[in-house]
Formats: structure tokens, C-alpha cells, sequence
């Protein structure tokens, strides 16, 4: 039987898995976490609107009916492209996974640009611990304001700066400030949470560069009314636990005191990138992605499939849709190898269109040259966002969440564990080598 | 103003502050958290029935509209009577509040019986953090099952181990089983969950006590027929890392090779008895819980009301129902105090029942000489648990939360996070004292 591996369990991963389900093939997923991640809805998870498991059901059981696919947790450490052989671990077993295709669907880390000093105080929004932590912070620093009489040291805590002003930075920063100005109204005796700032800041200059710079200004614009201050053309040259500092274009500086920042500015392809590349000869981009060829192979392996975020496609953006499209052809590409047949040609990608939130019955939506705003672009935001959700269990509970939000502005989900509560800060001082590490639970399960 | 401080936001403590909404006094909370705990549905965050954001409301969202109370989130350290003041901490951040009138609902801990290293390896129930690093245990026993070859091995991964038959307990046990036949039922290719093992085992002889042999020999027989092994007259006398030791009445041993072991046998009240027995001169009982006197207060200390599961009060057992009567009790004297009235006679408590579900559809009630099983008494324990959880979004999330489970027999929230994949164990070995102090965050807050 052709063995099919497949790494992670994001877009590509559980595609491909689930694209493969009438093939004669035997597909193993390994992946190191259990769950597959709807990333495009973790700002919700972060701000309280949603569960965990909601934007996370358990990949074993989305498979659990597709006979000829298992789900293996671990983390891949190298891949031997020679004999063919995936190696992975958990805790301290090694194992060996042999392999006759391979879909390498491993995903993307945020990017700090060279500064992964930055990490420790501005967690990224790629996984749900880094969600997690977020909303720990962000409640936090409400809490810590409460009883904080320093006047200087309660706008510092009131400060919620996010850097990146993509889809991800434009949905927190949004989120924040309604959490500041509806959620939290009323429960504080000391402070008043709407006198909060939230500051959105990127280099480029606008915001939601890919959706064009009409609709940009109309984000800008709906931002701006909600409270969120825009600077745009501005770098982070510095960043630590107190606050941040912005370089402008004219070459002026701005230090912004903020207890809470939130990293969304860049991605950074999977590791194992690096080890396709070293063993294939095949090229990274700048941000660790792999150039594969327009089969999505890397060069020289026709059995070797890279996907998604990992993968460097001209034209095909880092979204979800990538992810799912390169999953399904490579799938494809793998039937016909194993039938014999003309496999597919060059891989094309095609534009479904982009869509973010700004905030409660406002989002923008770009489909081809058709472009929404305002409460018809927020529609079809809700629409196709359930429409992709998997689970029949996460659609329904997260429509009914949904439902809660809207009606009551209130939020189910405001749980801080005490672990959380903690903070990876605190665990990094404990010994933890960096979070960066800590949070793909590499450091502590090492240690096992 | 008349000051009231109230120490923790669980039943006693939340009840408390609820009962002086309409009391011309000022009410300050101080708990460690910044939710109130629903904590008799914390084993279905455990088992991955419901989010934990359904069982645990903010606190101050609760509270919002209560214009005379403000909550704190600290850790209360110690409680000085003679001054009547209160002083707690947050991180670094030291704090005194003065108080007329104390109310203390500091709750209980689980109590390891002088075997306190038993903690690391067998968590108890008590807490958010518990029961999702319960959860994590669970599922990742199942997970490492999967691809652990050595038969030996494999059978212990998949031996669970519930310490003590009281309601959490049996709740415990009868869901992991669950768990194992129908919620993982063909998500596995190399193991069976239907093989587990589920162990339940307590000291006494019959399994829930309170509830009097006839219930006890009833939920014992529908356990048994769901698969859970009983082991009754059975005491710990060892727990590791790899199992447990049994000794029972007879004097014969039992090892039990288990890789998930879950503490629910006794509990513990909180370190601020020891405060307030050593100013007072009040006495503590075997489970460190102050006896107070007829009215509920602390020897000699008409201000001071200790409720709940921290107080001993012959009849009252240590369920909501205690802390809720105990909390509306000292509310009550606290008015009468403030408006000079004659306040309540002594405290009584009124039985309102117990009851407890042992599977889908199966549960065991108790209301004065009322005795229900099954399927009538499954939906009392449903009408009144939806009664007693706060939050409409809670209860209306919950409501769908467990249609979806008792229809499809899937669980929505199964997510496990990286940091508690790593588990506590791990933390531990990295540095943090003991998983007691670091789960109240106290070791590494410390340290931040």
C-alpha cells in the first residue's frame, strides 16, 4: 500500500488528509498538537468571545470515519529525504515514520524580523496558547489597573498596543477596544476601561495592505471611530516589558508606555524548512519559506509536496485558502501517481476573495474586484466563516456564541487559568529557555 | 460606610456579596481568581464536555450592576483582627484593606491525607487548572497509547485510577468511561479506548457515603455495568509517577500499574484557618477548617464570619449548598448589625438534597427522604444545575453544550494546550516547588 505521511494538522495537513479519504493509499498524520486550528477566528479566543474548542476540534476525530487515515502526535524533527523516513518524537520516544509521498504542511511562526528578543513581550496569534496568554494579558492589565494608584503606571496598564496591521491586527485591535468600551463597562470602580488606548501600528502605509488602498482607508477610517489610534509608516526598533518605541519615515521616534502588546506583524516559515532545503538544494524565501516548483514539489522530489504557510508560491497568499488549495492538489497529484494516471498540471491558485472584521457588524470583504464593507461584508464574513469551521458541534456552538456577543456584548469566555495568570514571562525567569521554545513545548517536554 | 470584605468568589464568597446588594454598606471581594467556580461541573471540563468559560463567570461581570461592591483580584496573605485589616498581594504589588465586618469563604483545597507528594502525580478537583490538566492527562494517555508498542506499557497508559467514591469521584470515573466507549469509539487505528481501564476506589464501604447504603449499592451497580471497576475498603498507601498501591481492609496489597490518576478523597480548608485559629484562639479540625460558633463567627469575634468549605459547622456538609445558606446567614447578621436591628438566631442549615450523575442519563438524588435514580433523577440534577449556574450566556451555552454531548456523544472541548500538554510535572522538575503553590500561583507570581 502507498504510504502517505502528512506533517501538521493545520489547512494543508487535514485537507490533504481528508482530500486523500477515497485514495488506496495509507495516510499518517503527524502533528504536535491534537487539534486542528481554525487560526482565522483565535482573536476571538483571545478577547473572550469564543472557546478553545470551538476553533479547535480534535483532528482524530474529524478523521475518525476515514479508515485509512491515523493521527499521530509528535513533534517532526528531520526528515531523511534519501531513504524516505519522517523522524519524530514525543516526550522521549523516537520513532521512525517511512514514507512513499510526503506532504509537509508544517505551518508558519510570527516573525520578529530579527528581533526575537520582542517575543517574550509581545506573543504572537498563531497557536491557542499564544491566544491564551493573550487574553490573560489583556484582562490582566484591566485588573492590575483597578488597584493601581500611580496614575503613570494605570495608563501604561490601559495601553494595548498591536503591531501588524493585517487582518489578525485589525481584528484585535478592534476587539479590544469593544472589549474595553462595552464588555468591561460598568465592572471597575477605579478605572473606567474605555479611557483605555489601543494603538495599531505598521510600517507599511495603510492598513490591510493586500486588500488595496481603497478599502484601506474605509478600515482606517472605521478604526479611527472606534477609538483605535492608527500610526502608520512606523517601525518597532525597540520593544521590552514596559512599553515599545516607533521609528516613524521622517526619521522621528515615539516611545509608547503599554503593559500589553501584541505581535501580528510577520510569519516565519516552519524549521523544517531548512531541513527540506539543506538535503534538496531547494531555496528559502525571506521569511523561511520553502520555493517549491509549480507542482508544490520540492526540486528533485516529485514525492515531496510542501503546502501552505511553509510553502513559497508566486501569488498564493499566506491564508488559509492557499493552504487548502495546495493541500487538494497535491492530494491530487498523489492519487494520480498511485493510479498511474496524468496527474494534474501546474498548480493554480484561485483568489476566493479576503475578508476581515473590524468590529460588531463591520467588516471588509474583497471577492476578485467586488468589494464590501460595512454590515453586507460583515454578513458574508459570518456566513463563510461558519461555512469553514469544521464540526457540526464547534458550528452551532460558535453561532450561539456568536449570538451572545451580539446581543449582550457580554463574553462566555474570560477565563484566566492560573497557569496563564502566571504567564510565560514568569515561566522564562523559572528556566524555560525562551517562549519561543516553551510554547511548542519543546523545552519542557525534553525535560520530561 | 460600613466596610464588608469578603475573602474568595466562590459559592460563599459570591453569595455573600450578592445577598448585601441592596445593604448600605461597601463590599470589597478579594479572590485569587477572577472568576466565580461552578465546581460541581468541573468534572465536565475534565472529561471535555464543556469550556471552561462555562463553568467559571467573571466574577465582576456578575457583580457589575451591584453598585456597592468592587472586586479585587489577590492573594490574600494574612488577616490581622486586632486591626481589622486584610492583607493580600498581586505579583509584587502589596495591599491592605481595612474591613467592619469580614467575611471569609477562602474555600478548601483537596487534601492528600499527610501524603502530599502523592499532588504531582494524582491532581485533585478543584480548580480550573485541575481539571484541564486533568483533561490533558486523560486525552494524553490515549494519545501516547497510540503509538506505544510495548503491551505492558500500552495497558498502563490506558489504567485510569479515581481516589474516592463522593460525587466528583463517581462523576470521574463514570465519564472517563463514557469517554472511552463512545466519545473515542474508531478515533484510534492501533489501541481500542473501549479496553480502559477505569478504577474507582475509596476507603469506606460503600461508594457515596452521605447518600446512605440503599444509593450507594444502586450508583455501585450501574457503575459496574458501565465497565468501572470498584475497589471499596481500599486505601492508598502509595502513588507515583507509574501507579498506585491499594491495601485493603483484609490486609491484603494491591499494585495498580496507572498512568492517569485523579485525587477526589478529601479536602482540605485553607491556610487562612491557621491565621485566624492562631490570632483567635479558635480551633481547627482534622481538615483544617475553623470551628466557629452557633452564629457562624470566629471566637469572640462578632465581626468575622468564616462560610463555606473552610468553616466546621456540625450538620453542614461541604457542598454549594453549605457556603450559599452560610454566606446569606452573615449577610443577614451584617445588615442587622448596620441598621442596629435584632439580627438572625442561630444559623440552621435546610437540606435541599444531594444528588450526583453517574453516566448519560443516570443520575442518584436525595432530597430529605426522597430517593431518586436514573433517568427522573438524571433530570433533576439537569434543571437544577442550570438553576444554580450563573451567567445566562453560561446557561444557555451549557444547555447546548450538553444537548450536542447527549445526542452525538461527541465532546466539544477537547482541546489540550501546549503548556498543559507539558503538564505540571514538568514545570516542577524546572524549578517550581510543588505543583500545590505553583497551581495558586503563588511560586512563580513570586518570582515575576
Amino acid at each position: 500500500m502507498h504510504r502517505v505521511v502528512i506533517i501538521g494538522s493545520g489547512f494543508g495537513g487535514l485537507f490533504a488528509a481528508k482530500a486523500l479519504k477515497r485514495a488506496d493509499v495509507e495516510v499518517t498524520l503527524i502533528a504536535k498538537t491534537t487539534h486542528h486550528l481554525f487560526q482565522p477566528l483565535l482573536y476571538q479566543v483571545a478577547t473572550g468571545v469564543l472557546s478553545e474548542g470551538e476553533i479547535a476540534p480534535a483532528t482524530r476525530e474529524i478523521l475518525r470515519r476515514q479508515s485509512n487515515a491515523r493521527v499521530l502526535l509528535g513533534l517532526v524533527e528531520d526528515i531523511d529525504l534519501t531513504n524516505r523516513v519522517v523522524k519524530w518524537r514525543f516526550h522521549n520516544e523516537y520513532h521512525e515514520t517511512p514514507y512513499d509521498s510526503l506532504i509537509v504542511a508544517a505551518g508558519a511562526g510570527q516573525s520578529y524580523f530579527g528581533n526575537d528578543h520582542f517575543r517574550t513581550f509581545a506573543p504572537g496569534m498563531k497557536t491557542i496558547d499564544d491566544a491564551l496568554e493573550l487574553r490573560a494579558r489583556i484582562l490582566k492589565s484591566f485588573e492590575i489597573a483597578e488597584f493601581t494608584d500611580d496614575p503613570e503606571e494605570r495608563r501604561r496598564l490601559l495601553t494595548f498596543a498591536v503591531v501588524g496591521a493585517g487582518p489578525t491586527g485589525v481584528e484585535m485591535a478592534g476587539q479590544i477596544r469593544e472589549l474595553a468600551d462595552s464588555t468591561l463597562r460598568d465592572e471597575f470602580r477605579s478605572i473606567d476601561p474605555s479611557t483605555a488606548r489601543v494603538v495599531l501600528v505598521d510600517g507599511a502605509d495603510q492598513v490591510l495592505p493586500p486588500f488595496g488602498p481603497k478599502l484601506g482607508r474605509k478600515t482606517q477610517k472605521t478604526l479611527e471611530k472606534l477609538g483605535v489610534e492608527v500610526q502608520l509608516g512606523s517601525i518597532v526598533t525597540d520593544l521590552d516589558d514596559e512599553g515599545l518605541t516607533l521609528k516613524r519615515k521622517d526619521g522621528s521616534t515615539e516611545r509608547i508606555e503599554a503593559a500589553c502588546k501584541v505581535w501580528a506583524a510577520g510569519v516565519q516559515g516552519s524549521e523544517l524548512g531548512a531541513t527540506l532545503a539543506e538535503q534538496s538544494g531547494a531555496e528559502l524565501d525571506r521569511a523561511g519559506r520553502v520555493v517549491v516548483d509549480h507542482r508544490l514539489n520540492l526540486p528533485g522530489h516529485p514525492e515531496v509536496f510542501v503546502v501552505g504557510d511553509m510553502a513559497a508560491v508566486p501569488g498564493v497568499p499566506g491564508v488559509a485558502q492557499g493552504a487548502i488549495q495546495g493541500a487538494r492538489y497535491a492530494a491530487e497529484a498523489i492519487q494520480a501517481r498511485v493510479t498511474n494516471t496524468a496527474g494534474p498540471g501546474s498548480f493554480t491558485y484561485r483568489d476566493k476573495g479576503s475578508m476581515a472584521t473590524i468590529s460588531k457588524f463591520a467588516a471588509v470583504t474583497q471577492i476578485g474586484r467586488l468589494q464590501l464593507t460595512g454590515f453586507v461584508a460583515w454578513l458574508a464574513w459570518l456566513f463563510l466563516h461558519l461555512l469553514y469551521i469544521a464540526g457540526f458541534k464547534q458550528r452551532i456552538t460558535t453561532l450561539l456564541s456568536w449570538f451572545i456577543t451580539f446581543i449582550t456584548n457580554g463574553r462566555a469566555q474570560r477565563v484566566v487559568t492560573n497557569q496563564q495568570m502566571v504567564g510565560r514571562l514568569a515561566l522564562e525567569r523559572l528556566g524555560a529557555r525562551s517562549s519561543g521554545k516553551l510554547i511548542h513545548g519543546e523545552d519542557l517536554t525534553e525535560r520530561n
